[in-house]
């Protein structure tokens, strides 16, 4: 039986392509917002599931972390890395001059704002809750809407792409990450995810923490922090470090974290990706 | 002449009641999205301007922190902290059993979700940009529409209030920053932002920065990182230190920072918030 892949759908996602990548043989299994995705796995209705976490233009996914610090029991088991294209499509009657309404993700047409205001400058821009949803939204529109979506999207909702790549920079990469039950054996070449929070304002903590990850020589590969939920200025720390955690220098350095700290949360540890 | 004050509008936001509290006698002046405040200061519209820049449950505002990084020369001279408080709004004929559709910003109905769970477990929500655009949307939405929005907004559009205060947590407070051309003078009582970021992955090379500042013993308040927008896995950190810039030990830590660090931003000094 193929594995049930729960994703950020609707169909036509970016998460989805991600998803096809990871295993194109998965049932895959469309559910939002995020935190529907997550519980779809953790309810049984999947297997695993793919999410967005963060993207190399508008940074971290922060629905995807505060579900991984707050409230979910599933560890990352993979991540994935996908280039992101942006595609103007429309319904089969509509031509580039018709359109005087865009919808999209307000993330893509933030990165296709040069594009629109070169080739679309009196076009109303309006928000939905994904790319895919925007070409549902488009094709109820009228032949005056358009959409800024994947090619995917575009032929799973009958519509048809105007023009090709219209995202202002190359450089536009997101990360997905695959949670499951469990996180991934080593491979030889992994990272780890943890997260932790210190209950008091100490200076310098935060510095000494980080020197149990320095004088081992491990790559801290992202810091970030997300609040507590509790009062203003008090963060929970999300850390990347180069390794398994089952390694003995990876163990002794995230034992020596937690020592330190009030809460710790190891969010796994998987393969660091190379491109298929 | 008083003070033109530029604010993240429509009015009637969050933003225009922390500008309120910051200087009551300004002209305060609507501008959005949160770019075109800061530009309203920049060409001369405006000689300040007050934007969201945190908030306790949602954490950073990263089109306030990505403008600070990349887009702009000003600093940040005050900053402010609200409690922030929703109401359910509505137009005059209509009362709480006629909504099917319920208006505001993800922010808002994300902090309003056991409410809206248990009184208006049917209805739809729609996104809005902000809590006073919902209003306006809700205005013409007929009698099945609510807003959950601001106590002024209601005011100004002419709007009824149903009920008071739905937040699901107590602790919302949102920090806001008020932005010039120059930052504030020292009090005595002041925190300091800066912004960095590394050429190269050293193992270590965050830890010794955050050295230069733990031991000296100074508080770190804040750390943040966001994407270079050049590559995935490079990032700009955020700092937040207690004092003020011209103060000699400040001044010395962050002499060492930038001498370690590729790219290097005072985002200003001013005094710490403290409520009136």
């Amino acid at each position: 039986m193929s594995k049930r892949l729960a994703f950020l759908g609707p169909a036509g996602t970016h998460t989805e392509q991600a998803g096809l990548l990871y295993d194109p043989e998965a049932t895959l299994l469309p559910f939002a917002p995020i935190p529907a995705v997550a519980a779809a796995v953790e309810s049984g209705l999947a297997d695993e599931c793919v999410v967005p976490i963060e993207n190399s233009l508008e940074g971290s996914v922060t629905d995807t972390l505060d579900l991984l610090v707050h409230d979910s029991t599933l560890s990352i088991r993979q991540e994935l890395v996908l280039p992101i294209s942006h595609h103007l499509v429309a319904s089969e009657g509509t031509g580039s001059r018709d359109i005087r309404i865009i919808y999209s993700h307000p993330h893509a047409l933030a990165q296709c704002r040069s594009y629109l205001a070169e080739h679309f400058p009196d076009s109303e821009l309006v928000a939905s809750l994904s790319t895919a949803a925007a070409v549902q939204e488009m094709m109820k529109g009228g032949l005056e809407a358009g959409a800024i979506a994947t090619e995917r999207a575009s032929a799973i909702y009958g519509a048809k792409v105007l023009a090709n790549g219209i995202e202002d920079s190359p450089n536009n990469l997101t990360r997905f990450v695959v949670l499951a039950p469990t996180d991934h054996a080593p491979t030889g070449s992994d990272k780890t995810s943890v997260c932790f929070s210190f209950d008091e304002d100490a200076p310098g903590i935060l510095h000494s923490v980080l020197g149990e990850i320095a004088r081992r020589k491990i790559n801290l590969a992202k810091i970030e922090s997300r609040p507590t939920r509790e009062s203003l200025g008090r963060y929970i720390f999300l850390v990347d470090l180069d390794g398994h955690r089952e390694t003995p220098l990876i163990k002794e350095a995230l034992d020596s974290v937690r020592g330190q700290v009030s809460m710790f949360k190891i969010l796994g540890s998987y393969p660091r990706y190379s491109r298929p």
